[in-house]
């Protein structure tokens, strides 16, 4: 059989079910609002948003990788491109970009213009130095733990705090090769 | 200028921005994880996600009133039909039915058959007495006081304790006449 090309983000997106924007940016405030109620230190509602975004990563990896019909990425280098393209469109409706690759491939930023977790949002003074949008380092740390990259995840640019774009810098730690107790049929 | 006729709940949905459903759905449940953690008692995790769903609700009308072309609804009966068929579908992407009218009117139930909010949701023994989607409850609440409804809603069956449907009754408890210091113009 011949294998199934990948598909476009936007055609991934259009194909699956989806709720209002509004309702799900409304409903992620609601959680960090509930953090910020909750932990004392704002240092610890970015780790526990990071952990739920991980706890998250690892379960839509699935839902990726069987909508998108993305296989196996050549290396980090694709794995990148893939995420900033289809990932974010799939899940989030936006595309992001690929940029600032350092000179051993092995870290670069995926860079976001449009970003629907902040409509709406203006940060109080008393939230200096939250992520806001900490879920997203997560979701991609957890989701490329799944395929074997082990990754930090940091961000740079914050729009909330000013920035003229959301930039988080992927750095790519280890690469555990993925053993097959079978041989590929090709 | 005639009237902008209402737009069917399928319409309104495809024109609003959208996120994928399976995001959405770890995203909630990652909030009520949280609050099952935080809490002590599961009737306070009730209390919390009703209380998010009123803040939620109260700014969700705008948008709905904005994008639905919707105008006064005539009476409490024909708001409980919005709510199911324009309401649902704009925020959630699916339609829920309206029934079990009492004979005064003011007392009616929203089912819902599809609920996106539970898609892979199991409620562990230790979360008896909790309404996992108990937001939704808060959400018409809240919307409904924003256009000068005040009504009580609450849940008849729960498909994550064994019903067949997703049952809210919803029970007008007064209704506060709109003043207008002008005159409408037809």
């Amino acid at each position: 059989m011949a294998p199934v090309a990948p598909r476009s983000g936007d055609a991934v997106f259009a194909s699956v079910d989806r709720v209002n924007s509004e309702l799900f940016t409304l409903t992620y405030g609601a959680i960090v609002r509930q953090l910020l109620t909750d932990l004392e230190e704002v240092q610890e509602v970015n780790n526990q948003l990071d952990q739920m975004g991980y706890n998250m990563g690892v379960r839509l990896v699935d839902e990726f990788l069987a909508k998108s019909n993305v296989s196996r990425c050549v290396d980090f280098k694709e794995t990148a491109e893939v995420i900033a393209k289809v990932g974010f469109k799939m899940f989030l409706g936006v595309t992001a970009s690929v940029g600032n690759w350092d000179a051993e491939g092995t870290t670069c930023s995926i860079i976001l213009d449009d970003n629907p977790l902040v409509d709406f949002v203006e940060l109080p003074d008393t939230c200096q130095g939250l992520y806001y949008c900490n879920i997203l380092s997560g979701v991609i740390r957890g989701a490329l733990e799944m395929v074997s990259m082990k990754t930090e995840v940091t961000w740079m640019r914050d729009m909330l705090r000013g920035d003229d774009a959301f930039e988080l810098q992927v750095k790519l730690l280890k690469q555990v090769p993925e053993e097959y107790p079978y041989k590929d049929d090709e």
